[in-house]
C-alpha cells in the first residue's frame, strides 16, 4: 500500500534580477536547492516521514548563505537578526514554531523540537531561545547569521530610506524565505518554513513564517503549503489554511487554489508572493508573481527540477 | 440601508465552579460583562464601527480583575505576566496583534494601533512593548497586572506540580481569555481577543489569542470569531478561519460551524474550549464545552444577555 512520494521547496520569491549576481553565485544557489531537495528525497524516497523530509530540506537552506534564513538571514532595522520558523504535521495537525529568535542555529529544528514535545505550539523572543537551549539545540552568536550581502543590502536600504525612496528597493532586498512541503509513502503531508524576515524590518516584527495557517499549513488528504512574500498579507488571508479550505470544501485542485491566492488575492493587493505546495497525490506546484522565485520539486517519478527565473528545468532523475 | 447590529463577548471558558467564588464576586464578574457589552453597544448602536466596539468591549474586561487579561492576568511559571492580544477588521482583513508583552496596560489597544498603522500585523516580546511605548500607549509596570487570586492560583499549581498532580488543577486555574465580536450598521464584522495565557505557563509561550485565523478572525459577509480555551488546539485547527470556511464554502450556519469545532473537533481531543461568534445578520452564539463560560451578547433587538454557568438570562433591553 505504498503510495506516491513528492517534495517541493522554495528559497524565496524575492529573487534578484539575473544581472545582480555572478554566474558562480547563481550556480551556488541552484546547487543549494538541489541539495535541499536531495536531503528531503533521501528520506521520503526510502520510506521516511514527510515531517523529517521538510525539516531536512529547510535545514539545508538555512545553512546556505544563498537564502534569507539561518546563515544568510536579513538584518533588521537595528542591525541584528530575528528569525521565524514553523513546521506542521498533516497527519496529526501537530505543529511547532518560533518567532523572533536570535541564537538558534537552525530555527526549523527548534520548531520541530516544539512539535515533538507536543504541549506547546509557539514560543517568541528571548524565552524561545532559552527554551531551545534547554532542549539541547545548537546555539550560535547572532553574528553567525550575518553575511556581507545582507550588510550591503541594509546599508542600501538605509540610504534609500534617508532619501525617502524605499519604494525603489528591489523585491530581493525586501524579503525572502525558505520552505518545503512533502508527501511520504504513508500518505502523510508536512510543511516547514523559515525566514530572516526582510532587510530593515522593525525589531520584534513577526512574519507569517511562524504562523500556522498562514505561512505554513499541512493536512493529510488535502495539501501542504509553505509561503513566501510580504508576510502580513499571508496572515490577513490565512493563506495556507485558505488554500486547504478551497480544495477541501470547494473542490478546487491544488493549482486552482494556489493560483487563486498568488495571482488573485495577492496580485490584487499588489503583493509580491509565492509558495510551494503539494497535494495528497504528490502533485507539486511552485507559483509566484514576482520576477523570480528560488524553487524546485521532485515529481513522484523522481524528476528533480530546479529554477529561479524562467529557467525551471529537470536537472536529475532520482531513484524512486 | 442601516442593517442590524449585534455584539457578543466571552470572559473565558475556564469559569470556576459556582462554590469557588462568593456571591459578591460572581455579581462583580457579571456586572463587568454587562459593562463590556454596554461599551460595545454604545458604539454600534449609535452607528459606530464594529472595530471600535470590540476594542471597547475587550478593554473593559482587560481592566476588570475578574478576567484573565490585562489587570487580573495569569502569572507564568517564572512568576510574571506575558500577555497576548489581537484584533481583526472583517471589512479590509486588516489585523494587529501582540505576543508576550509585559508593560502595555491594554494589549488590545496595542493590537488596534498596529492595525491602524497598517504596515505590520504582529510584534512579539520586549520589542512589542517598545513599539507600543513609542506609539504613545499607556504603559504600566508588570506588577500592575497582578491580583491576589492569580498569586494564590500559581502557588496552588506549583504545589500540585511538586506532587505530580497538575491534572487535578481546575480549568479555571489553567486558562482564561476575553474576547468580543460585533456587527455594525454598515455590515462590517470585527473580532478581538486578549489573554494572560494560563497560570504556570512557560515563559515565552504564545497563545492562539494573538494568532489571526486561530483565536481571532473576522470576514465581512461571513462571521467574526473570538476563541477561549487551550490555545494550542485552536492554532492547530486554525479554528477561527476554519469556522469561516465551513460557513462560506460548505454552507453551514454559524451554529453548525461553531458547534462542529467546540463539540466536535475540540471535544474529540478532550480540550476545554469555547468562543463567541456572530454572523453577517447579527446572530450570535456563545458555545463552550466546559462547566461554564463567562459570556454575553446583545441581540439585534437590543436584548442584553449575561451568564456564566446555566444562568444565561436577559438582564436588560437596550435601545436599538
Amino acid at each position: 500500500m505504498a503510495g506516491p512520494v513528492g517534495v517541493a521547496i522554495h528559497g524565496g520569491c524575492g529573487a534578484l534580477r539575473r544581472e545582480d549576481l555572478t554566474g558562480a553565485e547563481w550556480a551556488a544557489a541552484r546547487e543549494a536547492l538541489r541539495r535541499s531537495l536531495r536531503a528531503a528525497w533521501d528520506i521520503v524516497g526510502r520510506g521516511g516521514s514527510s515531517l523529517d523530509a521538510v525539516e531536512a530540506a529547510v535545514t539545508v537552506m538555512e545553512d546556505s548563505p544563498a537564502f534569507n534564513a539561518g546563515h544568510g538571514a536579513a538584518l533588521n532595522a537595528d542591525g541584528f537578526h530575528e528569525l521565524d520558523a514553523s513546521i506542521m504535521d498533516g497527519a496529526t495537525l501537530r505543529a511547532g514554531g518560533v518567532s523572533c529568535v536570535r541564537r538558534i542555529r537552525n530555527p526549523v529544528r527548534a520548531a520541530r523540537a516544539i512539535l515533538d514535545e507536543g504541549e506547546w505550539v509557539n514560543f517568541a523572543g528571548e524565552g524561545a531561545d532559552a527554551w531551545a537551549e534547554r532542549a539541547g539545540l545548537a546555539m550560535v552568536p547572532n553574528a553567525y547569521f550575518t553575511t556581507q550581502r545582507r550588510v550591503d543590502a541594509l546599508r542600501t536600504l538605509k540610504e534609500l530610506e534617508a532619501q525617502h525612496a524605499s519604494h525603489r528597493a528591489s523585491e530581493g532586498e525586501k524579503h525572502g524565505t525558505v520552505g518545503a512541503v512533502a508527501l511520504d509513502r504513508a500518505g502523510h503531508l508536512a510543511a516547514a518554513t523559515s525566514t530572516g524576515g526582510f532587510n530593515n524590518k522593525p525589531a520584534a516584527r513577526v512574519s507569517d513564517s511562524s504562523v500556522i495557517g498562514a505561512g505554513t499549513y499541512a493536512r493529510d488528504g488535502v495539501c501542504a503549503v509553505s509561503c513566501t512574500g510580504r508576510g502580513e498579507f499571508f496572515i490577513r488571508l490565512v493563506a495556507g489554511h485558505e488554500i486547504a479550505s478551497r480544495m477541501d470544501y470547494r473542490g478546487q485542485s491544488l493549482k486552482e487554489a494556489t493560483d487563486g491566492v498568488i495571482f488573485g488575492d495577492m496580485k490584487r493587493w499588489d503583493v509580491g508572493a509565492g509558495l510551494c505546495a503539494i497535494d495528497a497525490n504528490g502533485n507539486a506546484v511552485v507559483p509566484y508573481n514576482t520576477i523570480g522565485m528560488y524553487r524546485g520539486f521532485v515529481t513522484p517519478q523522481g524528476g528533480l527540477h530546479v529554477g529561479v527565473h524562467d529557467d525551471l528545468a529537470l536537472v536529475e532523475t532520482l531513484v524512486v
